[in-house]
């Protein structure tokens, strides 16, 4: 059902990092759900976490030991989250099990993990999964990692670039997984990014928030945020090139691009295999006066459930538009300088339906399964851009049958 | 599909309201879909209005005419929102024509309207209606209205009650219509409660916005706030009793006891009627710092997609709960001290799974239509309660078909 979505054909290895899976049989047996990623010593790690009160005990032990990693642990079926200290000590002696077998301190094991919430994690099949993936670590694993993270997920999802530093080969390799409880406020659940660049720690730090700011911070499924959100991006500086230190430098605004660029692909991805997704659509903002108003807007047209059965009914309705404007959380708004487009076509104009438009002409841009619905306020110069999906049958079935 | 939503069998008459309603053939023929109430000189009028930006024409014009109303005119089948200055001319046009009838100044007429948005008024048909309402108007015409202002409703609503005030008895009656884009940020489109104490026009106001909040703003459907919702009270002051004028007295408090009473009934009754809904769920947010943080966690709960379709199947599933209570916008929240109930069925204590709480006990509470979700904050001695509906299939069908 995903939207205009293939799985990627390869995923670059990258210098400095190894990468093994296994089946732990968490939730189901015959199919990997546990993933290793290790770092050569030197790599620099960042990453954004869910803000959620209900941050999962592993997203609490992973933020700690940022600063010290060198592994990154991800299991799916299960996001041990609302555990508690149980759900902490059970997260620590998978780490410190992993540790052991990659000859790393417990500090340099950071864990991740998706799936059902509320659950204790089956400590033992996951320590022997951890066997047999830190057994058979090698360049070449990232397709096997990203099929090993998948819940929901019905599409495999990565991507890799490439750039010239310095006049040497950086190559980025990023993969994610989500479908649904997705509005990440820091991050999807579960994206990783590793380059081979040679970065500060701090300027590591700005590149991820620079891209997330521009990727998974800008999708919506269902408004729902997730316990258990993380991005992580790993610089392992295995490429020789002068230090990526900040802002001011060339490279850090190519690299910060490039990233970006990976970030965007994986957070699309996330949204074209949305829970019961038949739609693409971007939802644009221009003309507002802060970019909190043009995302407040964008968030409630995307949020909409009016105007989401809307688009998946296809049906070219200004009304609902109007309501979920409307009611955006924005403080002044004059509605007589609204303008609305559907992909080119215009719909309205000083807050009212254009004169030459036709609902065929609407109707036309809905059919298709990936459409632009810009906003223009009026009132200002700034501008947003966010990504989201129709509401169908499908996703109530998903969700009224899936245990989360 | 209503739950637990029954006709009312009679609609009391109340002393000095008339009330006409007739077939205009806005949006289909065959039924009424045009109501008028009007009242006896020296009627007090409160009301409260949608605060969406894009309030529609024939709101903005009742906001206006608020202190010189006697009459109100209602149409269901289209919504003349977003209809601008022409819009605005067809509901002086309308209201006009009711005036000339009932030999009140146009100011005295307030125009109400709903259903599809953006598009202009059947002018002349509805003349043609008012000619009809306005012709047989009669105090038993309650029933009748409440039928006419009926949209995607399938139950008419509407409620009365009497009380004592000074020995004599004074009638309270009130109807609504609602049922999608449902999360009145003032009321739902069309409430109207009239009653035959004698009350300020201050006094009026300011028992309507008790009830109101303890009512209309208190319920969700969708999260999709209308462009045309209005709650108006009419107090004629035919029973003869001393005046009421303000919260000191106990013949206020006793009415504005009342009052919420029936606003109350006829909000609870849109949400048993809300699209698509399988269950009447109420969510009560207890031990909060603040009023706002309690409602905060309360509409967060009430508007996920994923606690929504969890209700839908029956699915006793604590982890929707905590994503959900995770993302509510609250400043502090610990998490640690966050309990939660089905009905009498402790689910979570301390952040936690409780350790007696079985799936079978939390899914026997869900099998019910209706059952009521606690969460207690564990933080303060604030608590709010509102009403909700799960998220169905059927609300997807019937908001994929029909056309706001």
């Amino acid at each position: 059902m995903a939207v205009n979505l293939q799985a990627p054909e390869r995923l670059l290895p990258v210098g400095g990092v190894v990468v093994g899976s296994a089946c732990a049989g968490i939730k189901q047996r015959g199919r990997d759900d546990l993933a290793v990623l290790a770092f050569v010593p030197g790599t620099q790690v960042a990453g954004v976490y869910t803000q959620s009160h209900f941050a999962a005990p592993p997203v609490l032990l992973a933020r700690a030991r940022q600063a010290d990693s060198l592994a990154w642990v991800i299991n799916s079926g299960n996001a041990n989250a609302a555990t508690g200290q149980p759900g902490e000590d059970d997260a620590r002696a998978i780490c410190a099990h992993a540790a052991a077998l990659l000859k790393l301190s417990d500090q340099a094991v950071q864990p991740f993990s998706t799936g059902v919430i509320g659950e204790r994690l089956p400590v033992e099949r996951i320590k022997q999964g951890l066997d047999v993936a830190c057994g058979q670590l090698q360049a070449d694993g990232w397709m096997a990692a990203a099929q090993a993270i998948m819940t929901t997920d019905t599409v495999v999802k990565g991507c890799s670039r490439e750039l010239q530093i310095d006049g040497r080969t950086v190559t980025i390799t990023g993969i994610a997984k989500g479908a649904g409880m997705i509005k990440p406020n820091m991050a999807t659940m579960l994206a990783y990014i590793a380059c081979d660049a040679t970065v500060s720690s701090a300027a590591a730090q700005q590149v991820l928030q620079h891209a997330v700011e521009r990727s998974f911070n800008r999708i919506t499924v269902d408004g729902d945020t997730s316990t258990n959100d993380c991005v992580m991006l790993a610089c392992t500086g295995v490429v020789d090139h002068p230090e990526i230190s900040g802002p001011a430098q060339a490279d850090f605004v190519n690299l910060c691009e490039a990233v970006t660029d990976v970030a965007r692909e994986l957070a699309q991805a996330v949204i074209r295999d949305g829970e019961g997704a038949t739609k693409f659509i971007t939802v644009r903002v221009t003309g507002g006066s802060t970019t909190e108003d043009c995302l407040a807007v964008a968030y409630t047209i995307a949020e909409s459930p009016l105007v989401k059965t809307a688009m998946f009914a296809g049906d070219a309705n200004w009304g609902r538009f109007c309501m979920a404007i409307g009611r955006a959380p924005v403080s002044d708004l004059d509605v007589n300088l609204v303008q609305l487009w559907l992909d080119d076509v215009q719909v309205a104009q000083e807050g009212l339906m254009s004169a030459d438009y036709s609902e065929a002409l609407g109707a036309a841009v809905l059919a298709q399964e990936e459409f632009t619905v810009t906003v223009d306020l009026g009132s200002g110069d700034a501008e947003e851009m966010i990504w989201t999906t129709d509401l169908s049958y499908e996703y109530v079935r998903i969700n009224a049958e899936y245990r989360t």
